[in-house]
């Protein structure tokens, strides 16, 4: 599979090559989503716009069309169901951008920016009570039943966050309930109802990959808040220790780190609005104790479980596209 | 049926009276609550506890008992349907006191107030998404389809309300719409849902009896707004004016009023924070114009429909509790 186009490094598959077996569903999903939030109301016409616009790579939804089809043979409905995934993740962004109070996501203005804050919470219900209707009109309770689990695991991870604002007092185990409910609960039900609707005998193996995966996903995601060089100031973005938001790798570094070092994290945790310089020593500290080499390995553990959970699939295009999944997921942070 | 006991007014029937054909299963009914939102994470411990004390007069759950014992023949899981109904009017309780910003709800503080903004977002969320996983424990996706597009309907209706704030343009048929999505879909779908479990020939009747005691219900509200004295200043609240929602007291006195006494309404909507004489004027120019009467005539129309879909009813305790739940309704308002 030719990648090096795609992402300018040889061996690291591209998105859109993982999500070439199911291509032709893939397109269909865009439309199932314009289909289920349709609504003749102006208000939400607008709003309902707008989120289209702000869709994102679809990596939820092809994780749903690639499950489905891992003995080859892909569900004609498996595209509605793949809309109704991405619409639960757009309904928690929605949210999550409301309580959050962030102007900008992908690059585009937030619904609660754009309008305001009322209609953002009560667009999320919205979205969120659409996906229920489609699942309702879809007559699998199998698949109702993942999904409204999932999203009630979300809200928990929610709570967990709001609650993880203790830097010293949150433990590598409160991390991993934390990013269990609120990402890899939704790509674990993604991979999951996509086995229900086309290879049920997969189902366990594929609700398996898929939380490992979200672990991962999670694990990287975090990582780059650490790592990934902004581009207007050369450095990290450290948006989470900014938002007082405890990961892996200040867990980690936590557990070796001097009491000098200690007290600096606690001070920072302390602070009303931390400010740049000692959001840059804390990353700086981290980095020293280890914590970001030990939340990477973290992150390979995940990887190869979910590696590790494929392995009695069959080998069909869409099982490889799970498995560069994986690569995928785990080069974001590098 | 004694009814002067609990109402202090000959011939009004009290909402206990009302429930006494469903007493057994509406005491199971707060238990059943707290079973569907149990969860020992202890932030949702904490807020539960606080929903479950600010729990009201559960009429939402007695219509459910009462539809679904029309034939008398109660069924069993009648209790849990109930608890969803409560649930989700309780979720969308939270949401809307988080947008309003509201601090008091049934004489205690708000979630938003008590807790935070975030933390009501995120537990309306949780509140809902457990009301769905309980559905599809219960397995009727007819129960299902019937909650979910009512839950639908009441996220539009609240769009619609964020929309209504232009008093000389909102026409009958807009209140009209805002209503029935708002208060009358919930309303229909405790009813129908009721019906779907105990009694399915009367599906069709029920869910058109809620539909109607629904609107009813709501022009009694709104009218409340215009004439309920209050304790502290023995004055109408005019609340509805204070966060200029355009109901039909309003609605119907426009027509009529003169040139100037319009502008003087206009006035107060394009106030910031309308002052209490500004309200004062205007409920007097509504009352003046014969708003309120309206209203009125309004209410007992709905109100006559609602006991028209009761016609081909069986002569049953549980029906002369819905006959008797349309005069509690309409009472509110005198």
């Amino acid at each position: 599979m030719s990648t090096a186009l795609h992402t300018g490094l040889p061996g690291i598959p591209a998105l859109h090559d993982i999500q070439a077996p199911v291509r032709d569903s893939l397109e269909r999903v865009s439309d199932e989503l314009r289909r289920i939030v349709f609504d003749d109301f102006p208000l939400i016409e607008q709003v309902n716009g707008h989120l289209l616009l702000m869709k994102g790579k679809l990596f939820r939804p092809t994780l749903t069309l690639l499950s489905s089809a891992v003995d080859g043979r892909p569900k004609p409905e498996s595209a509605s169901l793949a809309a109704v995934v991405e619409l639960i993740h757009l309904a928690t962004l929605v949210h999550d951008d409301s309580v959050d109070h962030s102007a900008l996501r992908r690059g585009m203005p937030t619904i609660n920016s754009l309008f305001s804050h009322q209609v953002a919470v009560i667009m999320g219900d919205f979205l969120y009570s659409r996906a229920v209707v489609e699942l309702v009109r879809l007559g699998s309770l199998d698949v109702l039943s993942v999904l409204s689990r999932a999203t009630s695991e979300m809200t928990i991870g929610e709570l967990r966050q709001l609650s993880a604002l203790d830097a010293l007092g949150f433990s590598e185990s409160d991390y991993e309930s934390l990013i269990r409910a609120k990402t890899a609960s939704l790509l674990s039900a993604a991979c999951e109802i996509g086995a229900v609707a086309g290879a049920p005998r997969y189902r366990t193996a594929l609700a398996r990959y898929g939380e490992r995966l979200g672990m991962a996903f999670q694990v990287a995601d975090d990582l780059l808040d650490y790592t990934a060089e902004q581009a207007m100031t050369g450095k990290p973005s450290g948006l989470d220790l900014r938002e007082r938001k405890v990961t892996l790798p200040l867990i980690a570094a936590l557990r070796t780190m001097p009491d000098a070092s200690r007290r600096k994290v606690a001070d920072l945790f302390a602070m009303a609005e931390p400010d740049d310089e000692s959001i840059a020593r804390v990353i700086d500290l981290v980095a020293e104790e280890g914590g970001l080499d030990y939340a990477r390995r973290r992150g390979e553990d995940y990887a190869r479980d979910a590696e590790a959970a494929l392995s009695d699939l069959p080998d069909t295009p869409a099982v490889a596209s799970l498995r560069d999944a994986i690569m995928y997921v785990m080069e974001r942070s590098r």
